[in-house]
């Protein structure tokens, strides 16, 4: 629909949209940066979706039914904040908005999870809010199943551009959508036929419609800028037994005379001049940041057409049984259950009496076995990799469209998208997600799991197959960085637990962490068990700790991680045996360690004591504890890995690439 | 079919193919690792696509105008090696087969580019191959409109299972070759509907056909188990003006009584019980390890049928111009030309008069723009991120299907297959392929710049946009781990260039290179020209220099790269004026200043001086240099990132975060 048709036959409408664009507008060239031409072209559809369907109040945010909205096309920042502002959103006010994209504002170039209400979810690498809204529909189908529909039954509404369609994880999305049949998901397509580089012609010819059919899901299309038409749409869309995909065509831009269905009105301020001749056409003879208070006072009342149906709810809550309630809102805040510590201290108990040799994937296994049936809120999973992961316990059933009570994902080999829908199903509340693949995948995962640590979403991935000692396969499934990476990144628990009683403390520790991911690093090979005492207190969250003391004052301390710990205890016995006492750390998290009082840490590695690591690993993280907290370079070495690895029984690496005992042994034997 | 009809209707097929089983068989029996069920499902297929297709001579492996060959399902390598074997590659012997997965095999567990000739690329993190293939096909459509089809004229064909098509990798793939039209592509789908954790209903539906189709392929169906079937598929997909999936519907196991078509023939060894088994259903009577005489002379005699076309090959190679010749020669060797020393050297000395002050992804530009014009291999790219990567040329022109001469490629939103597509045009020779995305933006890419370090493939990523010094996108968009991830990373070279001069030394360092990828992170930001003096030597190539000296013997060593190198100038400034001789160390390079000698590395680093580094990012790799290489933890500071970013102009961050050059001077006088 032209702009004259709209005007003349949609005046109330125009008016509303018309809010949003000059917004856009006026912030983007305020802020002298962002992306004006998304939200100027989605303006319409937004506006008939906020105003017709979506369940929201703007006066609760928070209100665990209502519908989520997620911003794939997060550049687009813009019409998120625009549309909670003019709703009447508390903490999104005009002063935000005319901040935007500056310091401490709560209008950051992307939408920030956590920077304001209403902001389901951090976007802006592109395919990740499409991937999260596949958790977000996974997330309520679940809760619907164990709370029922009078409480639990809302939407997930997404709008995605053509950057979001070419991403590789938006097919693991889709295809993991469609398998699942989520018919509460409805992603809103703004088809404008523009990237940044010009024509979407130029680098892709992809039928969207035929894509999304081909995995299972029902394709409406309509015009995004026609009100009539797109309400069609988005009433259809909700009647439907599938995930939807809303093709919306809509132009870039749209009315900017000289930008419009162009790049040029994609990711940059339109200009003065420009606007003001956008103004010219939109009939808008506002000021900038100027909402006529009729407006707002129209916007404010669609902010709050949802309060009778909030209030409803709030009253079909109250129904449920005590226990219920309380328990829904335990789920929902991420609280762990009060049986937890029991359960994880009598199997800690368990394995002190019986030192189990297992691998610690298998460990792994037995603590979730243990956490599981008192943890109805977590949904495992792996991409594919289940029994080799041990991620399913015998509680759990398999989640799909025929059994929503399932709480175990095969969630297809789609390590990225896995990771995405994981946040998604965390940040809709209620769930604790955790999925597996091999550590060295995690670079498969890396966009998401980044947005994990960014949002301080609390996802749980559980990465086995952790070094060289996964053996035959070979250096491409052999990790050697991605220790370093996990540790490099800002907020992020990384755990390389060297036995069972370690492995459980992890997960204790990554379950009730409530704003930040945890990644377990497990071995394919099996391991004793080397805390042979049992310790009510959780030593892992201390990070590091002395595994084995120097039989008298340690002239050595061998630090090590994993698989690893083993050899370094073996590499003490031959020191001690020679008369060199030397103490074994375990650092099951070098995170948590570099929180300790100095008190404590000058207590496991004080001056003195010529040190040495040992990981199978690349050494880059090592270097803080090695010549760091009071070591030096003439008293540390490194004991792991220089290069990648090669395909070949894990022992017989192990041994070419020297992390053996002997060679611990003469790396002290050397500095002493 | 039926393995009945089968052996009674196709013996000699039979015969070929059993060969192919009873290695896969067998070797995975010895190694008690890998995997049989695929080598057994595809053996038909193989056995049809190399008796009757494939253009190869297994006496040149290296021919350049083959047909390429790649395994995507690379868990399923008993199938080329035994291929490779059988066909008389001279070097997959049958010792090699004997000992897969051994340590020094030529039979990784996965194939390994360069451990045996025939194996085009390192195939087993799924995806990567069908990704790698789609830049062999655009090399080739490359080379064929610079050399002309005369000696340019070949297919490149994958086999590719569930799990490739799963990832999300494959979609940017085949959205990338449909798009590009490439009708040199063929993709042979292991349609066998099983995937580790069982059937491939319990996490997919998707219907490949529509989803190919919509990309633009082509899409063929045949009876992966009946060779006339196949060998029409084949045929029929030669002709094809369309990118072409085969699908092979196929048995996992094909012929194992009680593991076929089920995950227990995917990743484990059948058993000595099961083989026996299936030798029975085979008729295959032959120990372990035995081929007979007269199958493998047939199968040698497949190996040598494109002996002929190799010398007709070859001999209208020698009617091309010598130049010609040479040239062809020359970039299929990915030898540098002779030109661009000079093209270099030229710009240099510009740069040392003008001083520009941009910022280095221009001065990459710059670069590009002497470069490229002398050096006719180059292929471009950006992840649609044309203008911000600034990667594009004006002599490029673009590679599309209607101009196969073009140089520069819109890869679309597709970080991850561009990476890919980046490592399989070098691989298939000829081309040295640059593609450009934001920094953060590597996260997407990863499983694809890992395999170019594994396989030694001189891929260039221009990641731009490289710390907070974007600004106002936010901390989505603002790398701080990236630096740490890249350089941790084995056999990588990882470039930040203070300035013009040493961004254009790490281009000449880059594309010279033949055996590590480079990733060079660039600013955004304008930055001046600090090295204002010609030198005809590349001090890049050192990793680290001292670009200001003190003016007296230093008290002070500041240690920095790209932006953070004009700060930690202004410092030395500062300091200097108190009195402190403060020298300033740019280390565009870490990895090529760990490997000078020790001589070298003291006279920059001596031990003595106190030491700050300066990088607006993670500190991890950093202690290396400021900790170790005779430095200690009382006498050194890091001035950097701890968190992530936030959304501000770039100026505010740096002050709000604290990297500014009264904060470095702050850190110097500390410790004094």
């Amino acid at each position: 629909m032209d702009i004259a048709t709209l005007r003349a036959s949609h005046s109330d409408h125009w008016q509303l949209a018309g809010a949003i664009r000059a917004l856009a507008m006026d912030a983007v060239q305020a802020a002298n940066s962002g992306h004006p031409g998304m939200p100027m072209g989605m303006a319409d559809v937004a506006t008939v979706l906020f105003q017709n369907h979506l369940k929201f109040d703007a006066s609760a945010p928070n209100w665990a039914d209502r519908d989520r909205f997620i911003l794939s096309a997060g550049h687009g920042s813009m019409l998120i904040y625009a549309l909670l502002h003019l709703t009447g959103y508390s903490d999104m006010t005009l002063e935000e908005i005319k901040n935007f994209r500056q310091w401490g504002a709560k209008t950051a170039g992307h939408p920030e999870y956590g920077h304001a209400q209403g902001i389901e979810t951090t976007t802006g690498p592109l395919g990740q809010g499409i991937s999260n809204a596949v958790g977000f529909a996974m997330a309520e189908e679940s809760l619907r199943a164990r709370f029922g529909a009078k409480v639990v039954n809302h939407k997930t509404w997404v709008i995605a551009g053509d950057g979001c369609l070419m991403e590789g994880i938006s097919q693991e999305a889709i295809g993991l959508a469609g398998m699942q049949k989520l018919s509460n998901l409805i992603v809103l397509w703004d088809n404008n036929n523009i990237s940044i580089d010009g024509r979407i012609s130029m680098s892709d010819i992809t039928d969207q419609h035929k894509r999304f059919e081909a995995s299972g899901w029902k394709v409406i299309a309509c015009d995004g800028h026609n009100p009539t038409d797109i309400d069609r749409a988005l009433t259809e869309a909700k009647k439907s037994d599938r995930p939807v995909l809303v093709d919306c065509k809509t132009i870039i831009g749209f009315g900017a005379p000289n930008k419009q269905d162009s790049a040029g009105a994609h990711g940059s301020p339109l200009g003065e001049a420009e606007i003001k001749l956008t103004r010219e056409v939109y009939g808008w003879t506002h000021e900038a940041f100027v909402i006529p208070a009729e407006i707002k006072a129209k916007w404010e009342a669609i902010g709050a057409r949802g309060a009778a149906e909030r209030a409803a709810w709030e009253e079909r809550f109250a129904t449920l049984p005590g226990g219920k309630q309380a328990e829904f809102t335990r789920q929902m805040a991420l609280e762990a259950p009060k049986k937890l510590a029991g359960a994880v201290k009598a199997l800690k108990k368990e394995l002190a009496e019986k030192l189990p040799k297992v691998a610690t994937r298998k460990a792994s296994e037995m603590a979730l076995a243990a956490i599981n049936p008192v943890m109805p809120e977590t949904i495992g999973g792996s991409a594919d990799l289940s029994g080799s992961n041990l991620t399913k316990t015998a509680d759990l059933g398999v989640f799909n469209a025929d059994n929503r009570k399932g709480r175990y994902v095969h969630f297809g080999i789609r390590e990225h998208g896995m990771a995405a829908a994981m946040n998604g199903m965390i940040l809709h509340g209620g769930v604790r997600a955790y999925g597996g693949t091999f550590m060295c995948f995690t670079d498969y995962a890396r966009g998401a799991m980044r947005l994990s640590a960014l949002m301080g979403v609390p996802s749980v991935y559980v990465m086995t197959h952790d070094s060289i000692g996964l053996g035959e396969d070979g250096p491409t499934h052999q990790p050697v960085e991605h220790l370093a990476i996990c540790r490099a990144t800002p907020n992020t628990l990384v755990f390389r637990p060297a036995d069972a009683v370690e492995t459980l403390e992890a997960w204790e520790i990554a379950l009730t962490e409530k704003s930040r991911p945890s990644v377990l690093a497990l071995s394919r090979q099996n391991l004793p068990t080397l805390r042979k005492t049992f310790t009510a207190k959780n030593l892992t969250a201390q990070g590091a700790y002395i595994l084995a003391e120097g039989s008298a004052r340690p002239k050595a301390i061998l630090m090590a991680t994993g698989s690893e710990v083993e050899i370094a205890m073996k590499a003490r016995e031959i020191l001690e045996a020679e008369g060199i006492p030397t103490r074994v750390v375990s650092v099951p998290s070098m995170e948590l360690f570099a929180a300790q009082p100095e008190a404590y840490r000058k207590k496991v590695l004080p001056a003195g004591p010529v040190r040495v690591a040992v990981e199978a690993a690349a050494r880059m993280p090592w270097d803080r504890f090695l010549l760091g907290e009071r070591g030096s370079e003439k008293k540390a070495a490194f004991v792991g890995m220089e290069s990648f690895g090669a395909s070949a029984p894990a022992e017989v690496l192990y041994e070419k690439f020297g992390i053996t005992a002997e060679n611990i042994a003469n790396k002290v034997r050397a500095m002493l």
